[in-house]
């Protein structure tokens, strides 16, 4: 980079020239120009930049997913990515403040030039969704139409690529099943743990918790653990997860403290927080339209807030592992692991002291 | 306060030895201590102490809100202890993240010691409901119960109270519906704007726009304007607030730059901000709800989450404010106020000048 | 727009086909491909997308104070405009999270590609830097030289412009300098607070202050009422601000509740956050800097965080405004505003009814 | 809890008796209340009960620090209650933003009511430095007097039990120094990482720097390496932390993705993450005290802003391990580790398999 000023490196090596002139205000093209129109257009432009890098990480992580057996090692750059892609949703969440000042007046003033053009056609966003596992059916329809009708051509092959390859969610699940530990030479988790629960469900009955409740409680754990009961869950919607990644899992989560599970729990703390922020997203999104346009009172129509509304409760990909929670125990009813089995699930250091 | 050392006065001034000694861990008296019962205690601890500020701002703008006329000289510290609410609540969404380090599993550990006492039981926000205008009826029944049955001594009375007099929400309403500018000597604004609404649609015949279409929309604006309209409209469950006060509401957002209008503006503000920040707080609970104790799935009953998520959509108070941006129509199709006005909405010193 | 897609429209509309194409790893293009790259390209480019916006808005706001007369009407955008910087500098305050999930032995793996750009060679940020105010001598030098030297062209031109007109500090002492109401008819705001300081520090000679400290607390005052002491002030560098410009903002401060202050009040306050959020914003950039490449421990050398930590505590342009709190006094030894003067602080239509 | 009903039981758990009448606001007790004095009193009473919950989760941490060995598996709650308390300090630091919602004037009026007591005497505050590490020799002197004089019995108690024990500085230059891989068998990872940065240095002479340059360069590690120039290094105040546990903390943050260190580089990370926010919640509180009482501009004097600002920069517990960035050489030149090394540092199970 010889012969160039700092400035000049700074301007090229951060593509200033593309940045800095990419704001086309069409109130001002059109003679009307309306000051607010700015900030509508960088703040969709600030989205879009972050939406890449989520993709970005995305293709890391995903890469690393993809082996056949995922490096101990890869689990702390995973960790790394997860967690920034977290810190950029807060950030998206937190963007709102700032289209909050535009008064509705101003939006109003403007619109008319935006065409058909609005945040709902971020082709980078529905592939996050895509790539994080949203499936097609499970979306609700925009307007009455498909996500993804009329793409244009690079979108439409980032879709086709996404839809045609394992998502982060099935990578998940595909992971989580071939965690080693559930079944373990004669140690059989689900049997340990199914025994745990009907110990501690019989006991109840001495604190007055009735026959039947006992029984619904115990037929319960088996919609994870049976897996005919699994498969009616599935077809039921109650679960989306196989039966093996929802056991190791809850695996995970019980026995976090093991060395080997440490990196894995923070991995699905990570994916919860992720879904969750971008649930916080959604809602965001919702208010804010509620406050630029109203949601139709009055009217009676649909809106865009009713649709975003939906999507705030149906457009949640990693329900499961909210879920579990509702499967654990207490600590003091949950079956010990044998010793042998937490030798092989910490350090090599320690065996060799 | 002579005689004292500096930490003895900040001591006794701050209450610390009631604040720092209320901190009861049930797990440990029941010889069983589980480390994040405390978080549990000091989390809503901390809760109860802002809802406590926030009832305490209320009074004073209540109070000044209760006389025939508010002082304009009354618009400063109204908006200056809104702004402090809504600081307060985007503090409480925050939060979450303190509580979200929680393992359901130590929740869990330590949840049976509860008994039946959990955050539904918080009477102050409750109490704060009441005071900002939730009505008894619009509520979502709390697990099959009335939401105030059994209620303490104290907190009866408060709720009585509450419920005796005008709530914010009715006090806004009779504010806006005196706005003297609205009809103010010949000007009649629901004229003028019914005009300049209907001069708008009429033009967009020439865009292509129905017949069935244009009257459709002048229609929508009756509902606003037309006395009988608007009646069937609250009936319907369209609108809550009163006629007038709506259009005064409208009126002061489309001329937010007069002067003696930006206070007022700002108030609305605030209200709308509040309002958002209200229900993204239900909303980070429902969020917070899924995460420690699951939706139900596997179960299909009915749960915690559930019930915050109607109360997230159904709770909303100030919804016309936010439905009136679909009232707004474009700058250049605005009705001009007369000169005369608008010398009336301004400082005195320019008319002297 | 006919013929063409949504995605079309919101693509061509937010200048996709730039931003999403402005990345270009140095790392990747000499073979060495550091993944964190990406993210320093991206958070940097979303920086100055926010200082573009943070200019655009300067614009506005300068344009409507460089009227002899600002218009009363003009101060509801001026205020929106500036909570808007406010909402940007907070994010951007945020953004620093993302960040810091870079190790630091990343940014030392791509760092050889950079040259000698880096975050110190953005001219949006001194623009602005400059536009608020901050003076050319006033600043710490950059690593020994100039802070503009070989800039660009084009922004060297904007740098000229800016220092060849009024900066939003200038405007901001004009316009308070010309405050009508600190000396209106036969009132004299600084004759009537002196008296009120005098009385008050004379009546705590009561209460066991001495002479001496009576005397030294009258003389602090003077710095602001008389004009020789406050040109001395100026020079010995304890105030920036011109007299007048004090006098007023006390004024303002003091009476802040008078409808025509109202507003004047909300904008010292929204300077006031602004000057505190980028003080934040340098002292993140330190920390991170600190955190990304040390603070030269072990070296003794000087470094990029020294150079920040200063800047943290130099570059502040409206640090009088935070001093002018340690002028106020209580609201009981305040002086009452005539009822003449406190009416034409107030509406027309008060007089009117 | 029979016999009570919800409302009581959360009450009573929540202990609300004491924490809701622990409010006494002098100014309404001396007949002239202040309102915000409310404010005053509530904001600093959440930040004790947030400084109670920290040392909680101190105590459990260090109690984990406190054994020779301290148990893999305790790695999981140390981390989480470190992340914890990083959450707790972003809150309080986002928190400042309800105080300075309150006016100067206000605070003024009520000031008078406050004796000496102030913010500066949290001795909760305290102790987190000293448990944390702040030495008193390193301490700021508080208005020329000991930060700990005329304490009350209880406090006084705490604080010598902090001094008389490890405070968690202490605990983790112990616990990195015991760390075993930094010397394995015949791995000596100083004489490995030495020679990696000559063969860097020496490489460096053919892109033209100087002798001179590449000498110094060599001599600025021997700083962490040899343990005479460490213990001058020390003298001169440029390091505080044990030789040992520096190399540990380089080796840690250099290898982070062998899964034995990838806990604790997210400890090493954590500690960075909550010193930094220590800072900035000092910065935030010094720009708060400047915008309530101004920083005796005009006056010459010393001031709460500051003593503030000189804590800032000089109460920072742990550099080092910010410093330590400028030790890390980039990835092409790291020594490669022994493969019998990597064995041990990554679980059993690999091994069994």
């Amino acid at each position: 980079m010889t012969g160039k000023t700092n400035w000049d490196q700074y301007h090229e090596y951060e593509g200033l020239d593309k940045i800095l002139t990419a704001q086309k205000m069409r109130s001002a093209e059109e003679g009307n120009p309306v000051h607010d129109e700015m900030l509508f257009i960088i703040f969709h432009q600030v989205y879009e930049l972050w939406f890449k890098q989520i993709l970005f990480e995305l293709d890391d992580i995903q890469r690393r997913f993809s082996s056949n057996v995922v490096d101990d090692r890869d689990m702390q750059p995973i960790l790394t990515y997860l967690g920034r892609i977290e810190k950029i949703f807060r950030n998206l969440v937190g963007m709102m403040d700032v289209l909050e000042t535009m008064p509705p007046q101003s939006f109003l003033d403007f619109r008319r030039y935006l065409g058909t053009a609005s945040g709902f056609q971020s082709w980078q966003f529905r592939l996050i969704e895509l790539r994080l596992g949203l499936r097609r059916e499970d979306r609700i329809p925009v307007f009455g139409g498909e996500f993804d009708e009329d793409l244009r051509a690079e979108s439409r092959k980032a879709f086709n690529d996404a839809e045609g390859s394992a998502s982060l969610y099935d990578q998940i699940d595909t992971w989580l099943s071939r965690t080693p530990f559930v079944d373990w030479q004669d140690y059989k988790f689900t049997e340990q743990y199914r025994q745990a629960v009907h110990n501690m469900l019989d006991q109840s009955a001495q604190h007055g918790v009735s026959a039947d409740d006992i029984t619904r409680g115990k037929a319960k754990f088996e919609s994870i653990f049976d897996a005919d009961k699994h498969d009616q869950a599935i077809k039921d919607g109650l679960w989306r997860m196989s039966a093996p990644a929802l056991q190791a899992a809850l695996f995970i989560t019980i026995y976090r403290e093991e060395p080997v599970l440490q990196g894995p729990y923070r991995l699905l703390q990570h994916i919860i927080d992720v879904d969750a922020l971008i649930a916080q997203w959604r809602y965001r999104h919702a208010l804010l339209v509620q406050r630029m346009v109203g949601m139709g009172a009055g009217t009676g129509g649909s809106s865009g807030y009713n649709y975003l509304m939906d999507t705030v409760q149906k457009h949640r990909i990693f329900n499961d592992l909210f879920s579990l929670s509702s499967y654990i125990i207490p600590s003091d009813a949950l079956p010990a692991l044998p010793q042998q089995l937490k030798d092989t699930m910490t350090y090599g250091y320690t065996k060799a002291a």
